[in-house]
C-alpha cells in the first residue's frame, strides 16, 4: 500500500467539522458515526473535519479522541477523507495524537497552538507547528487559525513565509478569523491550501481566493452552500447572496440560544436532529436545552424559514 | 434652489475619507484642499469623506472642523458629493456640527457613536444617532461603525432594523468592521446604502453586497481599486485579487510603520507625497516621520511595487 | 494676591469626584451646586474633583464645563479645593480648558490621555500631558489614569519616571487602576501625589502607600470612609474591613443597576436623594431609572443596610 | 492512618507556586526536588502548591504531572503541606488528575476552570468545580481565579456563594485577580481560606483580609516576604512598604526579559539559579536565555540589588 503523500493532498469545497455523537449520559456514542457519514456522503460531501471545535474535542479525553477519530476512518473507508484535529493543551499532548493520526492512516492533521502557554511570536508559533508536524511527517499539516478562542492572533501571511521553509508538510490553514486582507496575503505567500473557517462570511472567502471552507453549518444545510458554490461559479451572484444570507440567520439563532446554554455548539447540535439525525447533548461546561427551551429554539428555526430551504438530502 | 433630499442618496464607487492637511507648525493648510480637490477629480472621484478617521477629525477643534467642512464643500463646488463627518466627544457636540453641516449645505453627515460613555444596547445608539439626524433633517444620515476603535460592538443588522423607523433620514452606513455576516445581514435589513470601511477587503465587502467603499487607500492609489472594481464586474476574480493584495501590502507597510509613530495615519499621510500632494505632517498624538525613518519607509514602498501599479493619475 | 503654587499642594483624606445636578430636561442646574457644597463641608470634606467620570464631564459642552468648574470655585470660595478636569477629546480642546480652568483661579487640573487616537507609549502620553500642563502652569498637574475606559494602560511608574524631568508642575495621578504593584512602583518613583481612584479598594491603596482618593462613592457616604481612614490609622483592620465591605456593596448595586440604565454614573447618582440632594438625571447614552427601576433599587438599597451605616450628615 | 479532613484545612503565610525542574533535554529532573524542598524548609516554608502556572503544569502531560505531584509528596513527607493544581484540559481530565491526588494522598487540590470551552456563567463554573471536588471528595478544594490567563472573569463573590451550598470540600480560593473589591466580597462571603494569587499586591490583599498567599516570588525571596508579614503584623507600614516594592522591582525585571522567551516563567525560573539552585531550562513555548540575554538578565538584577536583600537563605 502505497505512502500517502501530502504534496498531493488539496481540499475544495465543504468539509463539515463533525459534531460528535454523545449519550444521554455523556458517554461517545459511536454507532451513530455510521449514519452520520451515509448522511454525509449522500449530500456530496468528499471529507471530514474531526474532533474540531464542533466535535468538541477539546470535551474528551485523548483516548476518547483517538478513538472518534478512528471510527471515522474506518467508516469512511475512504469515501471520505478525514482530517483529524491533534491539538491539546500542549505540544506533548498534540504530538501523541499526530503520532495516533499516523498509525490510523488519516488524512491529514490540524493543530491549534498550546492553549495555555501561549505563542506570542511568529517564530514560537512555527516551532510548536512543526514539532507537531515532524511527528506525523507523512500527513498533510494544517495549522488551524482560530483567533476568537485562542487569543494567538498573529499574521497567517507572516506564519506561512516563516512555515514554509521549516515544516515540509505544511499544507495550507483553516482560517477561521475573518481578516480576508490577511487572507489573500496567505494566498500571496505560497502554494497554500486555504479553507474558510467563518461560515457566514463563506462568499468573500471564496471570492478573495480561498479553496474551500471547514465549518459547522455544512452539516446540516449541505445543500445550501453547495448552491452557494454554483451560483458562484456561474457569476450569479445575486442568487449566491440569498443562499448566503441563510447561514447569516443560522448563525444569530446560534448566538441568541448559545449564550444561556453554555457555548455556541450547543446551539446548532440540535439542527443535526432537524435533518434526521439525534447527536444527542454537548459536554460541560455546555447543557443541552431543555424541552422549553427547544420548543422556543425549534419556533425560531420555523420562523427564519430552515425547513423550506432545502438544507440537506435526508437519509 | 430646491432642497437636496435623503431620498436620492446614495453612494457608489470609491470614497476617499480624507486626509486633512497641515502645515509644519500643525495648523491647517487650507488650501491646499484646492489641489486635492482637482487632483481627486482627475482620477474619477465622485465623492468624499471629510473629518474622519484619516481626516484627523478627532484631533481638531470643533471650529477646525467646520472650516475644513466648509472648504471642501466650497471648493467641490458640486463637483464632489460631501460627506461631513459630524462626530464629537458626546451627542451635544455632534448635534452642533450636525446644524453646521445643514448650513454650509453639506451633501451628507456620518456620525460614530458618543466617544466616551459608549452606548451599551440597540436602543441607546439608535437614540444617540436620532438626535443627531433629528439636527440636520434634510440631510442624508450614515452611521459610521468602527468597532475596533470607538469599542461599541453591536450587531449592525439589529441597528438598522431598529432605526428605520425612528430615524427618517436614516440612509446607510460606513461599516468599519471585518464582520461580513453582518454586512450581510444589514443589506437583507431594508434599502440601505452600505458602504465597505475596511479597504484590506473590499472584494469580499463588494461580493457580499456592499455598494460602494470609503477609505484611506482610496486618496493615493484609486486607480488601483477603479481597476479592481472593473475586474469584478466583468467577473475576473484572478485579476482582480491581484489588486486587491495591493491594499494588503499598503496595510503591512502601515502597520510597520504606524506604531512607533504613535498612529496609522501617520504612516499613510506620507504616501500622498508620493503621488504628489504633501499634505503635511500628523497631529498629536501621531509625529511626524524623521528623515531617517522616511528613507526607510521610501524603501519599503519601492519593494511593494507602488510606483509600478500606476497607483494615480498625478496632477 | 499671591499666586497659587504647585509646588506646596497635596491632597490627603477623600476628594469626591462631583456629580453634576442637571434639570428634568437635561440642562445644568446650577443652583443645586450651592446646597451641594454644604453638604460636603457638613461632611469634613476638603477637596472636590470637577468634570469628571462622575460628574459626567465628558457628556457635556465645552462652555458648560466652564460654567460648571466657575461655579464649583466660586461657591466654594475657597473652603473645598476645587480640581478641574479639563481632559476633552484631545490635546487642543483639552488645553483651551486648562487656560479656563487658570482664568478661573482652579486650585489643580487633572487630564486624561486623548480619547479617540490614543497614545501608544510613555513618550507619547508625557507630551500629551505637557502641553496641558504647559497651558496651566501655575498649576498642580494630575495625571488621571483610568486604563479600563481610555484604553492606555501605560505603567504610571514609568509615565512618573519621565514626566518628572519635562512637567514642573506635574504633581500626582488619580490613579483609577487596580494595579497595586504599579501603584507602589509609583510612590518609589519620586515625590508624587497619589490618590487611588478604586473606591471598593481604598484600603489596599493606603496600606501599599496612597495619600488619599478620589472617588464617587465618598459623595454620599463619606462617613463610612472617615471611619474607614480613622480605624486604619488606629491599626484596627477589622472594623476598616468591615466599613470597606460597605463600598463592595454599593458597587455591586452599581453593576446590577447600571447595565439596563447605560452606565454606572446612573445607578449611584440616585443615591445622592437617599442623602438628601436630588441631583436630577444623568445624560444621554445614560438614562434615568423608571419609577418601577426605583423602586427595585431602594429595595436594594435597604436590603444592603445603606441607611443603617449612618453614612453621611445630612444637611 | 486517620483520613485528612477539609474541615480542618486552612493554609497561612507563604506557599510558594512551585517550579518544575527540567533536564536540558526538556525531560523531567525530579532528584532536583530533593534539595528544592530541603531549600524551602530552610526558608521556613509550610506548604508549596505544585503544578501550576509557575510549574507549568499546563507544558506537561497528565503522566507527568502525576509523577511530579507524587515526588513532592514523598519528598516534602509531610513536612510541607502539598496542594495539587489538577487543572487539565476539560473536567475530565481534572476529574482524573484530582483521583490521583487522592491516591498519592496529597493535602488538597486546586483547580482553574475548563481551558478552551469556558464557563459562562457562575452556575456552569460550580458545576465544573463540583465535578472535580466531588471526584477528591476526602480533600480541600481551591478553586484557582486567574481571570487574566483564563478568560474567566466571574465574580468570585458570587461564586462563593453558590458554591458552598454545594461543594461539601469547597476550600477556597487562589484568588489571582487584582480585583481587591471582589477580594473582600469573598471574606465576608463565608469562612473560606483566600490566598493571595499576586505577590505585587501582597499587602493591600492581606489588609484586606487575605489569609495567605500562593505565588512565583516565594521561591527565591522568601525571606523578604517574611519580613514583609512581620512589619505587616507589627504595623511597621513603611518597612512593609519597602519590602513590597522589590516584588515589584523583579515584577518589572520578568515583564521586561519574559516577553521575548515567551512566557513570564521564562523570565523568572533563572532567578532560582542565583539562590543555588538551578532548575533548568522552561518548557515550549517558552525558551531559555542565551548566554547573552543571562548577562543582560544578571546585570538588571544586580541593578535592582537583589542580592543585597539577603532574600532567601541558601543551603
Amino acid at each position: 500500500m502505497s505512502q500517502k503523500s501530502y504534496n498531493q493532498f488539496w481540499l475544495e469545497g465543504l468539509v463539515p467539522a463533525v459534531f460528535t455523537p454523545f449519550q444521554e449520559d455523556g458517554e461517545l456514542n459511536l454507532s451513530k458515526i455510521d449514519e452520520y457519514c451515509e448522511f454525509l456522503l449522500k449530500n456530496n460531501i468528499k471529507a471530514v473535519f474531526v474532533n474540531g471545535t464542533t466535535g468538541e474535542g477539546k470535551s474528551m479525553t485523548k483516548e476518547e479522541r483517538k478513538i472518534v477519530a478512528e471510527k471515522w476512518i474506518f467508516t469512511a473507508s475512504g469515501r471520505l477523507k478525514v482530517v483529524v484535529n491533534v491539538s491539546g493543551l500542549n505540544v506533548r499532548e498534540s504530538i501523541e495524537l499526530a503520532k495516533h493520526a499516523v498509525h490510523i492512516r488519516a488524512d491529514a492533521i490540524a493543530c491549534l497552538p498550546p492553549l495555555f502557554f501561549k505563542p506570542n511570536s511568529i517564530e514560537s508559533l512555527v516551532d510548536h507547528c512543526k514539532m507537531v508536524a515532524d511527528a506525523a511527517p507523512s500527513l498533510p499539516f494544517y495549522y488551524y487559525h482560530l483567533p476568537a478562542m485562542t487569543g494567538v492572533e498573529l499574521k497567517m501571511e507572516d506564519f506561512l513565509i516563516t512555515a514554509k521553509n521549516k515544516i515540509p508538510n505544511m499544507t495550507g490553514l483553516k482560517f477561521a478569523s475573518k481578516d480576508l486582507g490577511d487572507l489573500i496575503g496567505c494566498l500571496f505567500a505560497g502554494k497554500f491550501n486555504i479553507l474558510c473557517g467563518c461560515d457566514e462570511q463563506l462568499m468573500g472567502n471564496l471570492v478573495m481566493g480561498a479553496h474551500g471552507a471547514v465549518g459547522t453549518l455544512y452539516n446540516f444545510m449541505p445543500q445550501v452552500f453547495h448552491r452557494l458554490l454554483q451560483h458562484l461559479s456561474n457569476g450569479e451572484m445575486e442568487m449566491a447572496r440569498e443562499e448566503q444570507i441563510r447561514a447569516q440567520k443560522v448563525l444569530r439563532l446560534m448566538l441568541k440560544h448559545g449564550h444561556s446554554l453554555g457555548g455556541n455548539v450547543a446551539a446548532v447540535k440540535p439542527m443535526m436532529a432537524l435533518v434526521g439525525l439525534d447527536l444527542g447533548p454537548p459536554r460541560h461546561p455546555m447543557r443541552p436545552m431543555t424541552v422549553d427551551e427547544l420548543i422556543d429554539f425549534q419556533r425560531d428555526v420555523d420562523l427564519i424559514g430552515f425547513k423550506d430551504w432545502n438544507p440537506a438530502n435526508f437519509l
